[in-house]
């Protein structure tokens, strides 16, 4: 495992993974047209036309990539400062895929209400936000306050990144396997970001027959024992209830990790229908090996790791879901415009195979793809 | 005037003044020690070694430059986005002078207290802060508590970047006319941020005999009119009560001009002590015609601008005073170091001159000699 001191090395040479760099030379012209006096006229203008910062200042390229550090990577709630490295890689990779100005932003703070106020306090200087690494469920709440405060789109990538990926991922799985979307019996396995954003956006795909597990089993109207928020996810999804995971996955087509090692077990994959489909996307430990899952039968296989094929990682879906609701002034970023994205990042693969089903996450064609249908604003389903 | 079309057209092309850029090439290996999984061994050291964050991420030299709008230029409270224009102008000039990182923050916020808790909460990216056009009074306070709040630098630089720069101007206008600031009778005209920053920094030089005006007159233990703010600063300072302005000026040797254009007079300056010292620092427009001041007497004559000689620029101070911050990872910028800072500028120019007593704000010596000074922590009177 050299990939530890690799990175280590690599952080302490760079000291930050993104810089902030002038984007004129300072002369003595430039300082007068950009600082005082040149600035009051820029100023002024904006005071009578807010919107005018599109076309006079950066705003309407930078995002800021916002973290309290309640639940960084697998580590759990460990803080803004273990944050930091994991929301600068994020800002390097918008600007290296996306041409996007991202802005660190670690959150100390206090509970929903003081992330909230931190947040709307700092919009202004921002076309959109993404959310990143905050826990469930303070990040369901989170995200729906700032969507109806902000007038900019509000992202927790957690929940939609991830889910833009997956149903990229399982749109073209179903194509390799000859399943209908619709009609496959899909188990997400996890209820947390990743797991209620991908059922959603599954839901809004038009898929019909979703189940959701926790680590206690199928979420449904039967248990007693869910929180709020699971609770009022079971509605909106009309969930059903049926026992721990191996039951729920007998007979399903499809099977979504997102969750820790060990969720669910090759055996429960022999159980499945005849060619499964059987995506295990925990990191960087999938739920079950992956050569396991081929080896019980499933047919298409992915993970979140480079070194397997099917790589379903968010890298896929926020770049081009930023630029293109950057590009087109979006106040919204709903789930029409990620299934756009999804579709676009499926449709770049013109003949799935079994280890084939995405392009890989640095392919260049994504971005322009993913913007541009992201941008259409067409409604689709 | 040109400035106003030129200054717009070039905000428009630039559409803001600073980019956030990769220090590092993106490639599939890159991706992986950068991001997912590498940095997660990044993420686990910050968890129990917080300040190795110095080392691993770019904390260390980022700086945020905030404001809620209270004061923009000479605009007055007209809100966040109107000042990020200017913010944005800031960064660029701590990339290009100082080699700093550093972030436009324009905050939405409702008063003292919520502008704390939104500094409070992003300061964890951050290895300082410079708060920008905040209004006095509340920029004292706010400052303040940020300052007992945060173990990084806290800078109100119309404060304090404003009387580093005069006190430098005013150290070698002493020269030029051969007194010593400690006895010099000094009038500040002008009582916010800038006449405040400054006249603290002047008692911190030693000055002894300091007057501050606001626009009903010097402020002093006879006033009755004054606010808290005010009424403390009379205490701290022992200012003692003389009259409306010209009857302050009157057998003075310097007026330091922080106000609005007409704050004094030509005829003022007449009935001030012999060879005079005139700072007229009101942007765009000074309080007096630099050169109606040369007429009425004055020996040194400064002003804000750069179409005449002696620019008393905060330019001159905060790029130094941050790179100095941040090279020694300072947790508080005080009195003694923008002491040093404005020393340290004025040491530049070996051979002061009444229209050279200053270098021009884009001499590249100033920031190594400031930052030098700043980091060397050593007290000076």
């Amino acid at each position: 495992m050299g990939i530890d001191e690799d990175a280590l090395e690599l952080h302490r040479k760079l000291r930050g993974k993104v810089a902030v760099t002038a984007k004129a030379e300072l002369t003595a012209e430039t300082l007068e047209l950009l600082y005082t006096p040149g600035v009051g006229v820029v100023s002024r203008l904006l005071v009578d036309d807010v919107d005018s910062a599109q076309e006079l200042t950066g705003r309407g390229n930078t995002v800021a990539v916002v973290s309290d550090g309640s639940a960084v990577l697998g580590l759990g709630n460990e803080g803004p400062v273990p944050a930091l490295p994991v929301l600068e890689g994020k800002a390097l990779l918008f600007r290296a895929l996306a041409g996007i100005d991202a802005v660190p932003i670690a959150l100390e703070v206090d509970g929903e209400d003081s992330f909230v106020d931190a947040v709307r306090a700092i919009a202004p200087s921002f076309g959109a936000i993404n959310l990143e690494d905050v826990a469930a469920p303070g990040c369901f709440s989170i995200e729906r306050r700032l969507r109806e405060a902000l007038e900019i789109p509000v992202v927790h990538d957690d929940q939609h990144g991830t889910a833009i990926a997956v149903v990229a991922a399982l749109r073209n799985a179903c194509r390799v396997t000859e399943r209908s979307l619709e009609d496959a019996a899909i188990v997400v396995v996890g209820a947390g970001a990743g797991g209620a954003g991908t059922a959603r956006l599954l839901r809004a795909a038009g898929a019909e027959r979703i189940a959701v597990t926790d680590r206690k089993g199928a979420l449904g109207p039967d248990r007693d024992d869910l929180d709020e928020v699971k609770r009022s996810f079971v509605d909106e999804l009309d969930l059903r209830s049926g026992g721990d995971v191996g039951e729920v996955l007998r007979g399903a087509d499809a099977v979504i990790g997102l969750a820790v090692p060990g969720a669910f077990e090759a055996d429960s994959i022999r159980a499945m229908a005849d060619r499964p489909i059987v995506f295990a996307l925990a990191n960087p430990d999938p739920e079950v090996d992956p050569r396991d899952a081929a080896e019980a039968g499933a047919a298409v296989v992915a993970t979140g790791r480079s070194d397997f094929p099917n790589q379903v990682n968010n890298v896929l879906g926020f770049p081009g879901l930023f630029r293109g609701a950057l590009d087109a002034q979006l106040r919204e970023l709903d789930a029409d415009a990620a299934l756009r994205a999804a579709t676009a990042i499926a449709d770049l693969i013109e003949d799935p195979r079994p280890d084939r089903i995405l392009p890989d996450v640095l392919d260049e064609r994504i971005v322009p793809a993913v913007a541009g249908a992201v941008a259409a604003r067409d409604r689709v389903r």
